[in-house]
């Protein structure tokens, strides 16, 4: 096979059918998938579905806890679990520059596979394109994915009330800082990594625990700050969180204090923030704590009704004071 | 509204929300889309669901019958169509290159809102990226979809048996070449046109005549020879076509033998190919002919149990040939 993408692997014919065979079907395989047919074909897996897609355009394709395919699963994944929805058939869309190296493309799709594999979803169609030299950056990936949502959960940003606590997965800033500091080319001695992962297992240990959760989202682009603004604007609720109890670890503390940032802002890819019945939360906490992606999940605040719409954050220093959604466009390309 | 789209319309922040109302709210408004959530949720609307994807590169955006949009739209309802899906639910994911008019990103998406109202299919969740310049070229646009199969239905490339009937839905190369002449700035005297169209109401009054549809496939890259030879592999038959029945209109004609092409190999966005039981080849057609993008379907040839995987051209001379996929890459983003 060529070492490098060529045109004709976007044209539809014969080197588009080897690029198939060799790279994808080799690491997708799967009954769904295998046929090549136009559209993938399978019996409906509940009475309510929830349906969502993403592009991912990250830049570097690779960095330190994961690469663009294993984004391009998680991020779809976790959107669907966000609904309560357990994610079951993913799609995966490929824009390619002419010139991207077959290894590095090998390399993402088996990352994809490895994720796929770990959210146990399975991809059962795909499309290819190849753009010109310079018409791209390397490589661009759309998920689009359906999952099933069980009877007894209604999951919606809509549904925060007041009194429900605020719980946070984990700790942010991880994912964000990561892709700035490798593309500025920094070296941080703590060794950052990101936080990308499938959260499919940590909400189905929630649900498991109480069908009550009401709102849950996973901070990306904009951060957990523009996520909880999100909530609370659907909601038409205050949210209170306390800066003192949100996760942030010792390397992105320090990277964000050397680089001016606010954790609060940062994109995370394996985090979550849910809204749930007070009476509930302890109970939801010490389930999340029982994954592996929930161990160091803590209640940060609570839902009011006071200043419906915004959010107010404690600081350390007990001082109350507004955070907005994110306002810049200091960071493309994070996801 | 700014006049150019900037980096911090992808940034997830307060110009995504703006760019989200002011464009996608705007065009696509529907119960499901609305409440802007991580994924979108409905009731399953059957036992059996098709579920594709497809990306949209085709360069220039707007062209002489459609634009990027409509084809976006169409391609998707088309692949679910193939599998003999009545289709209902749609995802869009953009991909933007920093610098883009605002105004060209409405016209898309208007030509989206069209085209799924045409269709009657709903778009129901989606995404924006925004790259810097030079990093894509304008926009890219990934759609997915679901689509219900009903009972009775088997539409797969898998099916063809010796004896069937094949039919063309109507004249090819229409796309294919009308990309290339506009890229080109190739003016033509007979006014070329895309044939960028839904095939979903075509398709449902095949299945009304008879559910023996065996197999369906629009023959976009690659065009009519490539798939047929896709068709064959899958269903290890030969098929033999006639070149005199294929109809070419004399617009594709001329610009063929000015260009030194094959229509066969032409990129086609509004039509297909159906392999059906002889028996019901005739009533089949009628019904095709009653709908608006099927007015010129016509059987072009017939299954066979020689030469199988092999699609066979007989000539306007009577000579027999093999027709093999597109080899070629002369023709990137067509689509």
């Amino acid at each position: 096979m060529e070492e490098l993408i060529l045109l004709g692997h976007g044209s539809g014919g014969g080197l588009s059918h080897e690029l198939i065979e060799n790279v994808f079907a080799a690491s997708f395989a799967n009954p769904l998938l295998l046929p090549l047919e136009d559209a993938s074909l399978f019996p409906s897996p509940g009475e309510r579905l929830a349906f969502t897609t993403d592009s991912y355009v990250v830049q570097p394709l690779f960095f330190p806890g994961g690469d663009i395919g294993r984004l391009a699963i998680c991020g779809t994944v976790n959107d669907l679990s966000m609904r309560g929805a357990a994610p079951l058939y993913l799609s995966a869309s490929f824009i390619i520059e002419e010139g991207l190296p077959v290894a590095d493309l090998k390399r993402v799709v088996f990352s994809m596979a490895e994720a796929a594999a770990e959210a146990g979803v399975q991809i059962v169609c795909g499309d290819t394109k190849v753009v010109e030299r310079g018409a791209a950056d390397r490589l661009f990936i759309t998920t689009s994915g359906i999952g099933v949502v069980r009877d007894g959960v209604d999951v919606s940003a809509q549904n925060a009330r007041a009194g429900d606590a605020v719980i946070l997965s984990g700790t942010i800033g991880d994912h964000g800082i990561t892709i700035l500091s490798q593309r500025e080319g920094m070296q941080f001695r703590s060794g950052l990594e990101s936080d990308a992962a499938p959260l499919n297992g940590l909400v189905a240990a929630m649900l498991a625990e109480s069908t009550g959760v009401r709102a849950m989202r996973d901070p990306t682009r904009g951060g957990l700050a523009t996520t909880l603004n999100e909530i609370a604007g659907s909601s038409h609720a205050g949210i209170e969180i306390e800066e003192g109890k949100i996760p942030v670890s010792e390397g992105v503390e320090w990277a964000c204090e050397m680089l001016g940032l606010d954790p609060l802002y940062l994109a995370n890819e394996g985090k979550l923030v849910a809204i749930v019945p007070a009476e509930d939360a302890d109970r939801i906490v010490k389930a999340m704590r029982s994954t592996r992606y929930g161990a160091n999940a803590v209640l940060i605040g609570r839902v009011t009704d006071e200043h419906p719409g915004r959010v107010i954050l404690r600081t350390r220093f007990g001082i109350k004071r507004i955070i907005d959604v994110l306002a810049s466009d200091q960071f493309p390309r994070i996801c």
